[in-house]
């Protein structure tokens, strides 16, 4: 393999060569400062054993080679004067983006208290990874940072996130060979078939061959070097290669690399934007091949270091005890000529800082990775001109995801001139009933099109790629870049990117307390296609638990609805899509189902979160006999139709009916600020009447949250009970037990004291619909016809 | 591109291509038969239109090109005698797995009830995607499926899980070009750096490229060939073409390609088997190129549909009412010639059975495909020789993955005869201690190694890759073939499988429903560097959360263990090792920390599941004061020190200690077979006296499990409350609120009417006690040493 240098000499001269060659050394010089010393920063008086931390934590591995990269991208935004950010892969190389920041000056910014002097580098050394200090990866701390990288795969998706929408971005996304192994990022590579280079941005991955992961080498490390370009190359881009450990020479070698990018990117920016839709361009990327732990300890107690998986953390382990280590450790900092790079106050030197891109263009300065500075509102449509009219409840029928649909075009149409807003979905958005959309935004796309496509074209408002990983990877780095979005999928599959929204949940919680991080837009969820209508796709498409995790998130992070009709969906989703700093997880159908409030009756009781129907209801405001709860739609139908058997044959009987759109108004307001008080909590369960509870998912997650109620103890909640295949939508209900019939055996059986002849007769008649239902099924194949018809009494017949 | 054949000719004599193309035909009938007709199978009356199901479900687009490659696998086992078995990607194809189950007789071997005739037709038709009948998708039904496919991504990842240590095994893999585009199976391409063409069997990569997924195209089919060729031998291998839609030309370009995949398979293995550890090999796999819905409808109400998405699902909607639907309908299945391919009886002609294997050689009744009928239980060591000796309760420490690393070596040497047992870890095993079995078996990798490497070979029982998909995909795939496997890795990360985990309970939940399938080994996670012990990697690293997931699967399937030292973990192991048809989690720390149990007091402790610590509790057999629970070692470490120091200071109280080793001990019996009766319950945690419990996660799942049960009113739960950052341990315990000191006021405040001038004195010093601890790891960045021992007293010093 060439490197791009010898191609095209040394386009450093020696002077910018030496600052280049400082900044990084200064910027190496602080990472294992920020290791190893809890004081004496500049080591201008003998290292006494207090002055070292009695834990040294952080990775050293990457970290010399992450401060290459940002030693270059420096020089290069100089140079060429670019709009640049950067996402870092190897997000444990914290230290070297802190050291970064502080040399840059950026991190001052942040943190008024570090000054760019010898104070502040010793509370830069002394707050890293320590307690009441920094962590130690690339957190929400960390300015210019939009990735924590903790858990590894999503770098290359979050830089694209960030590049859309941003025409003059460059991206620059350090992928470490060890998160190149996992699935989101092996996936990612793809998504240069999305973007478009006359509107977005251009990411630049430089892929970090050092070698090793933990405590194994890594795949693309030791696969050939012809495997490796032939991969690359498949995946569509041109790769420049970097590699050597000489640091001379890997300065001439990675400026020329990034000079040919710069000039690469330029022209295929300039084609696109003159030309109408050129071929699809091979995107230019780096490949950065140097030793893991590069200039750190060769040999520690007789094992190599440098150059191998043992410099993955701290390569010296007792500098405090042990005087070879302490030695090493001097001989080691003082490899970098700290002389040079800091004055007698300890502030960078001129050589040093002539490396530093003017303020406006420093990479932990960019707004873009502090995306709430730069976000606009969304232009947003009144929800109840979308909204579907009825006369009464129940009367009219539509598909809520379809009238969402329409909203969301609208959605589009308003804020088209500002380019912010996108849909994703892993191949489902039509399946999903989105497809109003398509009116207005086509899907974006730059691989190949036949003449037989629909919707396909460069610029669109809609990415769709069958991988939730990407979805999820985009719309984050969008977001965080200061846009809005919308997620959709089918419901047991949200579950693919658990991971990332608990790294997504974790980011949210630590940036509300920073305050410089400017707020977000939340991160919305459309969970379609659920559980209640997979029957025709089967068992592996069933399972509502995406709730339950989400639940599982922080109070203040976490928020879940579920709209029992197409009206409550259009108000609920016009709420999230401007909230902020939440993830918002929506979960509707996309069936044609019932509309049970009109637009104003609507917005009223998501305003509410959880409330009476009291036009379904018999108790006349009067303590009930029993209350039936419901929270989704099919549950809430499920329930009306049961009211509407239980209403007509015992009429006697005062029900309730209680609907709850925003789950957490179940929790005490204690734990959630969405949370009813105990009082309101009694006013709509009361304290001790039996309370049946119909709800779209596993029953569990409603006794956690109402677990503390004073009538807990009569809450029977039924719901998925993990019991499905292909069969009927209603026998997806009979199943699981929440049918409607089941429903009135439930009230039935629950009320004490109920008998007599008309209830006997009422249950008797149920237990012979669900055999009428079973033995219909079998011989037709779908479902009774009647059971369209919430209104339908079976018992009737 | 050129295809194969051209190279090689044409294979197919004349009859034999008759045949498979006969064989083809007749799975195209029954695919397209099972979606829509309930009855009148061979279509020897006229259609009526109760002979049409009235809910046509199930996936055309795939279904031909499963079907071809089906035919053509038969025609390659037949002339080259193989033993091979299939693993479908586009899972969704079930018609098509059923079609050839049944033509080649092994449908009827599993079910009886329906034999290869025309009434045996028509009960398969009619059940296929119908209420009480079999699913839609390739789900454990299908006789000769390990794999759902359901949800998309898993199946190279299956397939090569199922050809290790299966040396004469060929695993034909489908891969849709929809599925190509999630993260799990871009990732899993790079398997083949892990297989040893020695000891292991072959997998054969079949990229099935229709162009369409449910509404768009896909990427793999829309680059162009030549970055399509540069990613495959990229990933490693050598890709042979098979592309058109003429039937007779292909078929005659798939046996070619068949035969040479046979042909460098065949040369692979011999030179691995004869020389010692050759290059790695370049391994053949075959990009089919067909039409989506090939030989289905063309074009249908005006739009072309055959080569489209819209052939994803069921082409004619209409079958039943609209006449045109109907004819074309008609001519489509006349159009394989039914007359041909069936006798009178409904019996598959010779025609057509030429083309299925010997029994002992059809995929669909190939054992390793029902694995259990191949299990040989593993050879076990008695955990109590492996266990820590303890003189008291807590006198001795040990790391307790470190412990449990020396079993699993023994498990190693004792079934290395077997070649049955791995241990399966994204990087980590050596990170989780574990680092024992390197003693007797290497890590597997068949890359290139450097003299540095340390137990890296092409033969050994440890695979590592940094992808927790890739690890849990060959594990499923290892198990479902009749294997046994540990999957270990870091807790928070586990949640990156939560979706396969969720796919692979469903499966396991159907399968245990059909007699005629084996139980298989358990899935074991040994899931360690646990939340409290992620103090040094931080915030991202902290998530205790998968065992909420697993709890949410069904109770027959999911196991969750918490056990609290190094010998209880040996015991736990054990038992998971030797159980069938589970998804055990065990979590355990891997830190050093004080065994509590000897190797005796461990078994009958593990087999009660949870029970009091006698040697713990001051209750002396009475109704305690206050009852303190702890589930998880680090849990169980607090409690024991809080008890320690409430004993010394107020010794009246009557305290009862209680560990939990099997969460769901804690559920009721009626929903759990491993859970207490409630007077078991009522024994441990009493009736109603104040139980504190310390738990190791989300403490909202310990209420879920206990919330029936009397006492839950009185029930307090300490846990992780997603407070944490890069700090020390004993801090993470701290900021959760579930230190000893914590503990120690929880049960100062609990207690009714206790109070005194001890008590108060003691909760003073347990509140300096917090605020000491504070100061000095702000000055120390580390804990107070005196924590480390678990019978320190701070109200003493």
């Amino acid at each position: 393999m060439t490197s791009a240098t010898r191609e095209v000499g040394e386009p450093l001269a020696a002077a910018r060569l030496r600052s280049v060659d400082a900044y990084w050394r200064a910027a190496n010089y602080l990472t294992a400062g920020q290791i190893y010393l809890m004081g004496n920063p500049l080591l201008r008086t003998p290292l006494a054993q207090q002055d070292i931390k009695p834990r040294p934590l952080g990775h050293w591995g990457t970290s010399p080679g992450l401060n290459f990269i940002y030693a270059h991208l420096n020089r290069a935004i100089i140079e060429h004067d670019l709009d640049a950010m950067y996402v870092i892969g190897p997000g444990h190389g914290g230290p070297a983006l802190f050291a970064n920041a502080w040399l840059e000056g950026s991190y001052s910014r942040t943190r008024p208290d570090i000054a760019r002097d010898g104070h502040g580098m010793a509370t830069l050394f002394r707050e890293f990874s320590f307690p009441g200090g920094v962590p130690s990866h690339v957190a929400p701390e960390v300015p210019g940072s939009i990735h924590e990288g903790g858990e590894l795969g999503y770098s290359l998706a979050h830089a694209y996130g960030a590049a859309l929408d941003n025409p003059n971005l460059l991206v620059a996304c350090v992928i470490g060979d060890g998160e190149a192994e996992t699935g989101p990022l092996a996936a990612s590579w793809h998504s240069n078939k999305f973007i478009n280079p006359a509107t977005d941005g251009a990411v630049l991955p430089i892929l970090h061959l050092n070698g090793y992961k933990i405590a194994n080498p890594t795949v693309l490390a030791r696969i050939t070097d012809a495997e490796l370009d032939c991969l690359l190359r498949g995946y569509g881009h041109y790769p420049i290669y970097v590699s050597g450990d000489d640091p001379h020479q890997l300065h001439q070698d990675m400026a020329a690399a990034l000079d040919r990018v710069v000039a690469m990117i330029d022209e295929i920016q300039t084609a696109a934007r003159m030309v109408s839709a050129p071929p699809r361009p091979q995107w230019p990327m780096i490949v950065l091949r140097t030793p893991k732990g590069w200039t750190g300890p060769r040999w520690v107690d007789g094992l190599p270091v440098e150059g191998t998986w043992r410099s993955h953390q701290v390569p010296l382990a007792d500098v405090r005890t042990d005087p070879e280590h302490r030695r090493q450790f001097m001989d080691w900092l003082h490899s970098y000529r700290p002389e040079e790079l800091f004055d007698e106050t300890g502030c960078p030197t001129k050589l040093v800082t002539d490396n530093v891109p003017a303020p406006e263009h420093r990479m932990g300065a960019n707004p873009h990775a502090n995306g709430g500075l730069l976000l606009t509102p969304l232009h947003l449509p009144v929800a109840k001109e979308f909204a579907v009219s009825t006369v009464g409840p129940g009367d009219t029928m539509a598909e809520p995801t379809r009238v969402l649909g329409r909203y969301l075009r609208e959605v589009m149409v308003r804020n088209a001139g500002y380019r912010n807003f996108r849909l994703f979905g892993p191949d489902e958005t039509a399946s999903n009933r989105l497809g109003a959309v398509y009116d207005v935004s086509d899907k974006q796309w730059s691989a190949a099109v036949l003449p037989s496509d629909e919707h396909l074209a460069r610029d669109g408002r809609v990415l769709e790629v069958l991988s939730e990983h990407m979805c999820q990877g985009w719309l984050e780095g969008y977001l965080l870049t200061g846009r809005h979005g919308l997620l959709n999928s089918y419901e047991a599959f949200a579950h693919v990117v658990d991971s990332m929204v608990n790294q997504h949940a974790k980011w949210l919680k630590v940036s509300r307390q920073l305050p410089w991080r400017a707020p977000i837009a939340s991160l919305n969820y459309l969970i379609t296609s659920h559980v209640w209508r997979q029957d025709h796709n089967g068992f592996s498409h069933q399972d509502p638990g995406f709730i339950d995790h989400v639940a599982n998130k922080r109070a203040e992070i976490a928020r879940i609805y579920l709209p029992p009709d197409a009206n409550t969906l259009l108000s609920v989703a016009a709420h999230c899509l401007a909230s902020r700093d939440y993830i918002n997880v929506i979960v509707a159908g996309k069936n044609d189902a019932p509309v049970w409030l009109t637009a104003e009756q609507a917005a009223v009781h998501c305003a509410r979160g959880a409330d009476i129907f009291e036009w379904a209801s018999t108790d006349g405001g009067s303590v009930p006999d029993v209350v039936l709860g419901c929270a989704g739609d099919v549950p809430t139908l499920e329930v009306l139709a049961a009211v509407s058997i239980l209403r007509k044959h015992l009429p006697e009987i005062r029900i309730r009916v209680v609907n709850v759109v925003d789950l957490f108004r179940l929790q005490s307001n204690t734990q959630h600020s969405h949370g009813m008080t105990d009082a309101e909590y009694d006013t709509l369960f009361t304290t001790d009447r039996p309370v049946i509870f119909a709800y779209h998912g596993y029953p569990s997650l409603i006794h956690r949250l109402t677990y503390r109620r004073r009538n807990h103890q009569h809450m029977h909640v039924r719901g998925y009970l993990e019991e499905g295949s292909t069969t009927t939508p209603f026998d997806m209900l009979v199943l699981n037990k929440m049918d409607r019939f089941q429903l009135v055996i439930d009230a039935i059986d629950l009320m004490p004291g109920l008998d007599g002849p008309a209830v006997r007769a009422l249950r008797a008649a149920m237990v012979e619909a669900h055999d009428r239902h079973r033995e219909w099924i079998r011989t037709h194949g779908e479902d009774l016809p009647e059971v369209t018809d919430w209104r339908w009494d079976p018992a009737d017949d």
